[in-house]
Parts: structure tokens; sequence; C-alpha cells
């Protein structure tokens, strides 16, 4: 099981008024890294957008171990945990970069639509990246 | 030249580390107000994106008077400035509900624009908008 | 157990390309509907601050049955769960609010610390807070 | 007059219906510009904040030219166009790192005040900074 990683600095506008990142805003992260997860992997989830498949959030967890600051350089990996024909899992870490601290683990679960709400079979139109979904499933 | 204002409390992820509502929120207060401008008058601007008009922002400015803050009951205020075939300007207040006291004033201005990003003149395919808006930003 | 909701209009910039709500977002309503919670019922989260107490969140979860969209009224409903002396735990529902369709589900959990990270214990300070927190929490 | 440039992908969240960023964003941007400003001349904006001294916007412009959207990869360039012992003000660039291409231009106006909400003068606690800005500035 692989995993993909990006790393950046939290902004400013990411705090809240305890002083900390805002916990949603870890959702954003989440995304950042399975966006590169696709891309290191010769794959886009834009492109996949634009053959008119969504790959809307059908649940999400997370757990909040320490806090991320402003200016903090953090690292966040993304994994897929489980694929099957309809439903894919990602999990993620985030940690700080310099320290290997966890801040965040977190999870989260999709499926595969076209523009009409209706679930799609990626096998059919996208073979290459459901047999890498499926072998990192298994993994 | 009429307004329409909305009122909410402040959100506690709209603040940041500073203990006030962070500058960039506005202007989403200020896309509040200017949805309930439209609706206010018989129209919607998620209508219009669905006969395939966009109203894109074009430029920005505001104004930070004074600071909201979390828990605050705030009131925005919208008011159409100018309107031409090709340009759209709207002005806001930023007020506190309570005591009246300004906390921001801003200004956003709109083109017209289609799906392909092209130029539309809505007078052919929205003739009531255009005279609502056209009587409004001469007044 | 009783509740607590607020009722409000869906954002246009709490919109994704996918025309839907952005995921990440409910987690700002939750915390909407917990602060009214608490409004309700004589206390305010804000005040609870400035007496040097905050009520982080540990851990969250949602699951996403339906689409929010712009200019959906949607209205958001948090009850106290459970509480112990050192653990809240709210749960949410999001309808819309016209036809009642259910949205979204979904959980945090909260500890009480104060401004040095150290878990404070409610009951000397706050004791109303704590008897009405356990009380619905029992419930 | 230098200028510091931070360059990253633009995140899905930061996408609105419209399939492109949604323009209250730009200000988040610049504000990580504004940080790496300081950054890269030996500061920090969170050390300042520690010692008591806010930097918070009291105007800000933006002027949209073309649109960034999800996956881009953008470069986000920051300036002190003008400095004076009460008022700084940045101006910014956004564009497309592949091709130069300019999405957006702008400007963010600061005052320097202490926790208590008034002015402070930088010149007596931060020296070094005020000789840094100031050179900038007249430059």
């Amino acid at each position: 099981m692989t995993s993909s990683a990006v790393e950046f600095r939290v902004r400013y506008a990411e705090t809240d008024q305890m002083a900390v990142v805002h916990h949603r805003n870890y959702f954003a992260w989440f995304e950042m890294a399975r966006t590169e997860w696709l891309r290191q992997r010769g794959h886009s989830y834009g492109e996949l957008e634009k053959d008119g498949i969504l790959m809307p959030v059908t649940e999400v967890n997370a757990k909040y171990h320490a806090s991320a600051r402003y200016e903090d350089l953090v690292r966040v990996t993304a994994r897929v945990a489980s694929f099957n024909k309809v439903r894919l899992i990602f999990t993620y870490e985030v940690r700080l970069a310099e320290t290997d601290q966890l801040l965040c683990t977190g999870r989260t679960e999709h499926t595969f639509i076209n523009r009409d709400g209706q679930v799609v079979r990626l096998h059919r139109t996208h073979p290459e990246l459901v047999a890498l979904l499926a072998e990192e499933g298994d993994a």
C-alpha cells in the first residue's frame, strides 16, 4: 500500500480565534493529498470530472491529536485503504514536517457518479484507474 | 436607489487568530446580500446560471472600519450603484445589527458571460432583469 | 434530550465545482448549531472562552446523504449525545427546511482545556453549565 | 523594490460552482505571499504577533483578469508598495506558474496595533523591521 504526500505551510486564513487551524480545514488538506496521490500515478481528478465522472465524499472522519498553527510546515499523506466497484476509501495522516509529530488522522469514503447523480462503473470507462485502485486497496 | 439586507450571526469558523472575522469573509457576506437583492425583486442568481449566464466578479474593494467578532449579529446591505450593458456595480455596508456601528464598506464589479466565457447581452434574454438593474443603477 | 436548530440559506461561496456545498463546510454549520444550543440555554461559547475555557474538537464524523445546493434553505439541528467530566459529544442533522429531506448527519467530540492546553474541570468554575450538559447527556 | 513569491497548486476546496477559484480566496493567497515576504527577510508575522503587535488589514482591492482553476499551479508575488510610520501597503500579482499569464492583481493596506487596538510605533520595538520596510517602500 503506497502513499503520496503534500507539504505546505499553514495559512493565516486557516486559523481561528483559538489560534490553531480550524478543524474543518483538514478536509481541504486531505483533498490536496488525494489530488496528489492520483497525480503521482498519472491520473488527474480534474480530468476524471471532464470525462463526466464525479467522486463525491459520502462519509468522513477525523481525529485531532495536536494542533497545527500558523506558519507550521505540515505534511499530509494519503493512502487508498480499500476499493471495490462502488466505494473507495482513503486514509490520511497530518504531521509536522520537521518533527514528524502526528497532528491528525482521517478517512474519507467516496462513490463514483455521473453528472446526473447515477452511480457509474469505472471499469468500463477507466480500466487503468480501476486496476491501480484495486491493487492499492487490496495490498 | 433601493437596497436589500441580510442579517446573521458571525460564525466561529469565520474568525482568525486575531480573534476577529478574517477580512476575506466579507466578500462571502457581500455575495449573500447580492443574492438577497435579486431574490427580493423576484430574480435568482441560481436561475440565471441555469439559463447559462454567469456574473463573475471582475474587481472588488473593501474598507474595514471596525472588526466583526464571533457571535456578533451583523447586517449586510447591498445596493446597485451603476449598471450599463456590460458592467454591473454593487456597493455594500456591513453594520452591527444592534448598534448600527459601521464595520465595513465595499464594492464589487461584475460582467455577464456565458459558459464559454463570452460577454453576453442580457437585454435579449432577460429584459426584465435589465430593466430592473437599469432603473436602480440610474436612480 | 432537547435540541436546538439554526436555519439559513446556502451561500454561493460554500459551493465547489461539483455545484454542491463542499463537504468541509458542514462542520462550520455544526458549529453554528452548537453555538445556538448553548445560546438558547443562556450560555455563550464566546463567554466561556473569555473565562479562559476552550472546547476544542477532538474527533468528528459526517455522513452525506444528499447534497445541499446554493440558495437552499437548510436547517441544522444539534443535540448533546453524551457528557462526562472530560468529554462532550454533540450530534447533528442537516435537513432541507422546506421538505425536511435529510442531507447530512454528524458528530463532534470535545474536551475542555485552558489556554495552556491543560484539561480543566468545568464543575468548579461553571457548575450550571455542567448541570445542564449532564442532564441533556443522560436523557 | 524587491518581491517574494509563493507557488502552489489550486485546491479543489477553493473552487465554486462557476468551476473557478472563488474570488475571496485570492486574499488568503495574498496573505501567504506577505508571510513569505517577511520570512525571506528574516522576519515572521507570527513572531510579531507574539510580541503583541498585530497588522490588521484596513483596505483591500483586487482586479480579476483571468480565472484560476483546480490543479493550476499558481505563483503569487508580493511587494511593499509604500510604508510610513502608521501605514503599510503591499501589492500583489497572481500568475499561472507555467505560462506567466496574469490572473489577478491586488493591494492590501495595513496598520500596526497592539492587543488593545491602539496604534503602535514599530520603530521603538522593531527598528530592524522598520528599516527594512522603509527601504522597500521608498525604493
